[in-house]
């Protein structure tokens, strides 16, 4: 830009939904972990926090869309700088669905409690969620440091994910065919594990969004795997 | 706006964006219709073209994006048209998910073409997307229109997804009980009407998009209600 006050007037309003966004990233994570950790704990406190939590993400995501919106009609503007706010409030939208999969684990933990506890399933989903969690931390991460070959990382850890899903999903039908009685646990407890595993793929296309903000390409799915490659191989 | 050549030129670059977002939306309710037919009737041709399809409905979700962006850039919108544009990037991202949510469908059914017909779900889930998809219709009509009243109609009706949604689901877990053949297959219809569920509430976030575009206010969860009528007794 050739106002410098101009320049630094926006650079100073993005900087402030940024801090928006990283509380949300904040929040997000922390509603991870405890909604995993209410299911194992059977801690209904826990549980019940996590769900009135949500409430924060979402009036955070209000405020990012607003702010960020605000910026672009004050600032207008333009190229990397638009593509910046753009990302900010697509990288919100993903971070708000995650914090409704983490509030769905939470309201089923209150289901489940009064449930035998199937195998080590709680286990496996807590699993899960803490690899999701750091996926999210570092996506954000690779937002704030522009860092593409990060974002690729994350990305390619999404397939973990996917895998613990997997083998969770076949662990819970056995269950079920063994007693009948452990059908309504396990559909609930698969429920929460295909939360964790979106959840996973909304970090992933916040990760995309970075990628996309860094290279200025957002591959789809089929260039995906070799863009990824692309990046990593940078490192 | 006071210059009618900017004026006039922001309209006509919203209305190709429009455009495009409506044909998005026309594909997704396809797709939509497509899914549920295709599980219906073991259709894995039908199947196959509905995940084929995907591909055109996340490409025209990365046009509009794009679009929008270079109206943003370009006509530097304020107020209401800047308003405008927003709405239209937040409502393909919802329809790029109902797409995905529909591709996820007729992969399944692929699946469940080899399994036995259970009960009637299969009709159920029909039912549950013959909703939706009207409902989809509905919200986009009410964004071309600026109509609040009709998007908080839309709000509503997703209650009427939501019960089909628990019914089915009490019927899928009888049928486990029964059978423990059923399961298997109950496990990926249960997904299904899961998904069409997910997908009312996609259409319900595009709904409240319109509403906060019409009347300027996003309400939250908890006035929701009240607000969705107050707009229907203005019908």
């Amino acid at each position: 830009m050739n106002n410098a006050h101009i320049a630094s007037a926006f650079d100073r309003d993005l900087e402030r939904v940024q801090a928006m966004l990283m509380k949300m990233g904040g929040l997000v994570e922390t509603a991870i972990l405890d909604g995993a950790k209410s299911l194992e704990a059977r801690d209904l406190e826990l549980a019940d926090s996590v769900r009135k939590g949500d409430r924060a993400i979402d009036a955070l995501e209000e405020q990012v869309n607003a702010e960020a919106t605000r910026v672009i009609a004050l600032r207008a503007p333009t190229a990397r700088d638009l593509r910046t706010v753009m990302t900010v409030i697509k990288i919100s939208a993903n971070l708000e669905r995650c914090g409704d999969y983490a509030k769905n684990m939470a309201k089923r933990t209150t289901v489940l409690a009064e449930t035998p506890p199937v195998g080590s399933a709680s286990v496996s989903i807590r699993k899960m969620a803490r690899e999701v969690q750091l996926m999210l931390k570092d996506a954000l991460d690779a937002y704030v440091q522009r860092d593409a070959a990060l974002a690729a990382d994350v990305i390619q850890r999404d397939e973990d994910v996917d895998q613990l899903y997997n083998a969770l999903f076949r662990e819970l039908l056995t269950f079920m065919m063994e007693d009948p009685r452990n059908i309504t646990p396990c559909m609930h407890l698969h429920f929460i594990a295909k939360n964790i595993e979106r959840m996973g793929d909304h970090v992933t296309n916040m990760a995309e969004q970075v990628v996309y903000l860094v290279t200025g390409a957002l591959p789809d799915e089929s260039r995906q795997k070799q863009d990824v490659t692309a990046y990593v191989s940078e490192e």
